[in-house]
């Protein structure tokens, strides 16, 4: 019976440290994303077809989560952008202390786009606000149409969903519509990009989209300054 | 600092429960397997194909894991084998209080081979003993060469790896040869068995897996009866 109240605590020192993240990053004008899915939708290489079209000069930070390697790091770290992986040693989300501590020794003057990847899980980091604008999630054509159904929380709390791998779907069992029509069951605001790292299907959209909320970002920070 | 102590209680409940559990599973000569994996690796559309191969005086029965819906149980039920959903409800894993209440109003003189399909998650049912004699973790091989390395409790834990949605390779980018050796970097005694639901590929292997191991839960029983 302890356990209610002991992740309550958990949960509530969670959002502290969040709320205090959100403040400073609206103070910055920075836009923070948090990406989750399961292991292995394809967020990383995502992250890596977005950071190849970013202009050197843009002022794109990302934070990488892992339970061990530093895999993704290695594979970010390409294009030139400061990528800063945190290894949770078996934690199954990311924090917002992880996050806290993953910002210490940088400049927020220096950042304007915040990509957090999160640990590849599709149930635990639907409970931690990591002081994101926005929970993005990815959903591969490969895992099937009723994960919306099955795993609600995420898809509740995303405003994106990015369905990945659309270069599978002739091979795949899949019904777009369906999963479309699943995630909106959840959610129906769900804003929707079909994507594929390999074709570049939905590249743009998804630009335009990153584009709109880094522009509402910088807008919000002028009324309030 | 209150986290570990009590997350240690939790475990150790867990632990107790599960030891009955084996105990029970033991006298009764049942052998019980614990399948983990990713959501959408394919672990329903291999317990279909498991199923549809019993015939039907086998006594088999199976619980599955959902946070929501009871999907699966509705799929894995067509066969005419007792079949249980067990929805957790947010939880993202099965523990063994789940199993002990999944099993309660069945006699256990029934069932000879228990298989639990767990809550779709790399991480968190790794630290969670159901009371099984092995568990299983099913990677699809569109999830990415690394996953052994990034998720290594699961794999360091389970006897054998299903290597999954082989029918998938010739369109992805995934070096078989990789997968297995990431996984044996993590569990030198790794098993594995290279599967498709869709081509029966590793059908068979998979069987002869199961018979081996139902055979050697029997053989077990009779010695220390």
């Amino acid at each position: 019976m302890d356990r209610v109240p002991f992740q309550q605590k958990i949960l509530s020192e969670n959002e502290r440290t969040a709320n205090a993240l959100r403040a400073r990053f609206h103070e910055h004008g920075i836009l923070c994303l948090n990406m989750v899915s399961s292991p292995g939708s394809g967020k990383t290489s995502l992250l890596e077809r977005t950071l190849e079209s970013f202009a050197p000069s843009e002022r794109v930070a990302l934070l990488t989560g892992d339970i061990q390697t530093d895999n993704d790091a290695v594979r970010l770290r390409r294009f030139g952008f400061p990528v800063k992986q945190i290894t949770t040693g078996g934690t199954c989300h990311l924090d917002a202390r992880m996050i806290e501590r993953g910002l210490a020794d940088w400049r927020l003057e220096d950042i304007e786009l915040l990509l957090i990847e999160n640990v590849g899980n599709l149930v635990c980091p639907s409970s931690y606000d990591l002081g994101e604008a926005a929970k993005i999630v990815v959903l591969s054509v490969t895992e099937g149409e009723d994960k919306p159904l099955k795993y609600p929380a995420i898809f509740f709390k995303s405003e994106l969903m990015v369905l990945n791998k659309m270069d599978l779907l002739p091979h795949v069992p899949f019904v777009v519509e369906s999963a479309e029509e699943n995630a909106r069951r959840v959610h129906p605001a769900m804003e929707i990009v079909r994507s594929s790292s390999l074709t570049l299907e939905g590249a743009q959209e998804w630009l335009r989209w990153l584009d709109h909320r880094r522009r509402s970002a910088r807008d919000l920070r002028a009324v309030s300054v």
